[in-house]
């Protein structure tokens, strides 16, 4: 069986690049208490350890957990997606540039929807976006997620609390918008941002236009490109009629590369931000949470029912196949 | 609310795409009899009345589907998915021309996982792709799907019922891979391509790596160009490390455009048909209609938990918030 998750190490971490991630040093009671000291004051070894010690599910995992919790609910979660080609990566980095402009620190947990197979490329790619970084209040984690089908890895949202618990303003979630980890993301996020570019095609426009549905933002990147304004302005159209909600998502144009336009997606993240932080932490952490039992219960209900082939679930397939019922009918008689 | 699909008239009614689809005809018992042995002698006119009767979930949708039942279990339907570039709507040209070389009947599904707001552009794609064909053995038909979150509509597969008592030999089912609807495709299809192209860039690698856990079939298409040898070793490397299994995944070369590799592609195809055709075919549809209703139940029970906010679902999100059980755990307590 494939784990949950292959994990990454962070690029501040290169160090440890031969032998794979730390091994969690936290043990006893009295050396968790130091890791979250540690972590609170913003350590970088004990935020890695912390991260290791939580994906790994390790059994000093649950007790860090507990005493991460006083500490938790002060940082906005975004989740930045969108299709292959829209500068993701370099969004994230302006993002990152402009953020600390205005003192303010960012976690970033990019979601790698490759198999571990051929993760290899991916990394790269995030050392490379981060290299130009030496800067504390910045740290950026690559997570494998649980393969294309699979979606994110539950580990994924422990990881975003040891962010939390380390006092980042801003936890940024990346994702190339597709397969499970998109839908993922989009419940995981207290914003959605989605970006796009010009001149992307007929195959990813219709990935797009999908992706439009979960959109809070909208950005536009490569925004000095040839053809901006008319994705600018055809996005506006299908935004202005997405099914069953009244358009108000703004749309901002972004040249990622030279930072143009990215204070102004940092003033509609503002906007879009105030009555998130203001509301419940706890409630919004709960959301979450229930959200990753219901996709563990959709999961198993769906993993027994195709396996299972009870004299029920095979009546009703039969139903199904005849015309008789339909499968939503099916399955609501099967949960009774 | 959206509808679960919006449908979208076949290529070959472009007559009515001034009105939609064509209103259903048949009513009666009698008409439905005479709509079936129409439909049984290739009547183009009779397919698409019957695919919109199936389509629209009709009153007569189901008596027509009993009807049809005796008919069914004929054709091989295989999937045919790729990311955005791979060329795969070339491709299902070249494999319908190849297919009717030898005389055999195609129809074609191509599911757009758009929303409803932009399909107008792939519409117009798929005509263009078709508008060479002149040919009863030849059917095609553009869906929707419930979006990009939604996946697959059970109509389609009420579709490929329709398709295969019309005894078409071959039933292309064709998606962009991206969402739910690969993994309803994956589930759907009795074999699997995915089909992928040299110098597709980094993120669409990854995107392409994850669908490698779903493929019978792996095609490089667009080989006659640059890093086309390339691309098929790095995959043969990716394949042969596949998590859990033995790699014995055939990777074919196509050029779709000039057809080249297309016969060794169906060949590939046929070897590992002759087992499938040779199983029991109610068997395989009742493992497609469980599937379906899984995914219904799923999406149940997953809106339950989300939405529902009992005291236990409750308890068990505080659970997960502090360490003490995982989303599994909790799910399992909860299902009990």
């Amino acid at each position: 069986m494939r784990p949950f998750f292959a994990s990454r190490i962070s690029p501040r971490m290169t160090t440890n690049a031969a032998s794979g991630t730390p091994a969690p040093k936290a043990g006893t009671p009295a050396e968790i208490d130091q890791l979250v000291a540690d972590l609170r004051q913003g350590s970088r070894r004990a935020i890695a350890s912390a991260i290791t010690t939580l994906e790994a599910l390790a059994p000093t995992a649950s007790e860090l957990l507990k005493k991460l919790q006083p500490y938790l609910g002060h940082a906005l979660i975004i989740g930045l997606t969108g299709p292959p080609g829209a500068g993701k990566s370099t969004l994230v980095n302006a993002l990152i540039q402009e953020l600390r402009r205005n003192d303010r620190s960012v976690g970033v947990i990019a979601v790698d929807p490759s198999s571990p197979v051929s993760g290899g490329a991916i990394l790269g790619d995030r050392i490379r976006m981060t290299a130009a970084l030496d800067d504390d209040g910045v740290f950026v984690r690559s997570l494998a997620s649980r393969g294309y089908l699979g979606g994110l890895s539950p580990a994924a949202v422990r990881v975003i609390d040891a962010l939390d618990a380390a006092s980042f303003d801003i936890i940024l979630l990346e994702t190339v918008g597709t397969g499970q980890n998109e839908i993922d993301v989009a419940e995981v996020a207290d914003i959605r941002i989605v970006a796009s570019a010009p001149g992307l095609g007929d195959d990813i426009q219709a990935m797009k236009s999908g992706l439009l549905e979960i959109a809070d933002i909208m950005v536009v990147n490569k925004g000095d490109r040839d053809g901006a304004e008319r994705t600018l302005q055809q996005l506006k159209g299908a935004l202005s009629i997405r099914a069953g909600q009244v358009a108000d998502v703004p749309i901002i144009k972004t040249t990622a590369l030279s930072g143009a336009g990215v204070p102004e997606l940092i003033a509609a993240i503002d906007k879009l931000a105030a009555p998130i932080l203001s509301s419940d932490a706890t409630e919004r952490r709960r959301k979450r949470a229930r959200y990753l039992i219901a996709r563990a219960a959709a999961d198993l209900v769906a993993e027994r029912i195709k396996t299972g082939g009870s004299d029920l679930i095979n009546a009703l397939a039969d139903e199904i196949l005849t015309g008789e019922a339909t499968p939503s009918e099916a399955a609501h008689k099967l949960l009774k």
